[in-house]
């Protein structure tokens, strides 16, 4: 395995896998990996022949009040895993690799990036598409991973890469959950012990209006009703919305799908996102 | 040669070139082709074994009062110069092709952007970043091929490039003239015979102020009167500006290099553009 710091070795080693016909394979992460990340890895190693990490904090889907600074960091941690899950090339920019002094074109994302996790954190998605579209043209993969936990993350990227003809295969990975439900994320290292415990209810909203959905319910309120009765314990609901999977405009009675139920909450001062497909997925 | 109006077989015909190890050059146009397009097509076929010319009056750069409607189109009339001058590919997609109904995605810049024509076309880079961007992305070119005369867009598009990672090199042809020195343009043929006449002011203007550039003289405010005193002859000046060459500020008095002098005026209802660049090219 090889780490990698600037665009321009990137490049020299990938030319080498691409003259040699090799199946580039990109899973854009922030670090801190989780077993999340490893199953976007393992579908990465199933579907192609290099497989590249990017490890990059990206300030600019940020908001000045977010968590950047704060957000969990452990390097050499990450380059051992993804040395053991035989991950060929880390790509660990510096942000002034990405983002040098003088620059300042973004990819500014539409009407998906509006709702959700849009509505609370301004300039997010634009932070999101832009660096996504800098690591496609910087890593030029045929296959791209994601994690369906980040669900508006993924349909904002599926179009950005439809609208700006990049040709890139998108593959969103299902969302790998601790055994209680709680989906992975980096930023669970951040709860309390106490605060872990209360977390499990985000899972168990999600997965009781699922359960019902799968019973026959098709209407849009008594979904969210039946997962906003387990959401008590958070200590504080930023959204819990039941949206139409390829729109994310909200979804009306009766449901027709595919539609996700997507929640942001915080408990203690961290905050939480998670979703459930309740119909066919999104391809 | 041959005419693609669709991604899917432009992306056909160009993997073979790219499979083949060729190079190759794009010269984006909105078509109505003059001497000064075919300028570009010279510089590619001299630079790259495959030139494509994209010919694509695009929507998304004009202002809802300007003129898209009636912006020169002769497509048949382009083919011919296209075929004559010994271009392998022309691609013409439609507005659908290009901008399907669900497209929501735009390449923003920034700064750059904001001056000269971009104080009087909202949105107008915006619109250019994006189509160019999207061509970039279809095309995939080693080299791409702008005038000179569209100043501003080649610093935007060159800016755009390097911030989103696109690995091309773009390449920035001198403008080509009529023999008074009016800046060849598509829009020239909205000029009346009388306003034809007054046009060469536009050129004569920007001269006369390199001429005493070249004299030694480094006061902006006495460049930019010596070139107004000839502009008298237009309708209305939209701007006139002395700026940086690299930065598109305003230029400060002493005068530094490279600085471009650049100016949009109207004769009668057509509004033409042009610029000289004073001291070294910028690269």
């Amino acid at each position: 395995m090889q780490t990698i710091t600037t665009v321009a070795e990137l490049r020299r080693e990938l030319a080498k896998a691409c003259s040699a016909g090799k199946r580039v394979g990109l899973v854009p992460t922030m670090g801190y990996l989780h077993d999340g990340h490893l199953a976007l890895v393992e579908a990465s190693r199933a579907q192609c022949d290099v497989t590249v990490v990017s490890i990059f904090v990206n300030p600019t889907q940020f908001g000045p009040n977010e968590d950047l600074s704060s957000y969990p960091r452990d390097f050499v941690r990450d380059e051992k895993l993804c040395r053991d899950a035989g991950v060929e090339i880390v790509f660990a920019p510096g942000a002034q690799e990405v983002y040098p002094a003088q620059f300042e074109t973004f990819v500014e994302p539409g009407e998906l990036a509006k709702p959700l996790c849009g509505a609370f954190r301004p300039g997010h998605f634009r932070g999101v598409a832009t660096v996504v579209c800098k690591l496609f043209n910087m890593v030029h993969p045929d296959v791209v991973f994601f994690g369906q936990k980040d669900f508006q993350q993924c349909a904002v990227v599926r179009r950005m890469a439809t609208d700006l003809n990049l040709p890139i295969k998108i593959v969103t990975v299902p969302t790998v959950r601790e055994p209680d439900g709680l989906a992975m994320s980096s930023r669970n290292r951040h709860l309390s012990k106490e605060e872990r415990r209360r977390a499990v209810a985000i899972g168990r909203g999600l997965f009781a209006a699922a359960e019902e959905f799968r019973a026959g319910v098709r209407e849009v309120e008594k979904l969210i009703a039946i997962a906003e009765r387990q959401l008590e314990t958070v200590d504080r609901l930023q959204y819990l919305e039941l949206v139409d999977g390829d729109t994310l405009k909200r979804a009306e009675s009766p449901l027709r799908f595919p539609a996700a139920l997507c929640v942001a909450a915080y408990v203690g001062s961290t905050r939480l996102i998670d979703n459930v497909l309740l119909g066919l997925p999104t391809p």
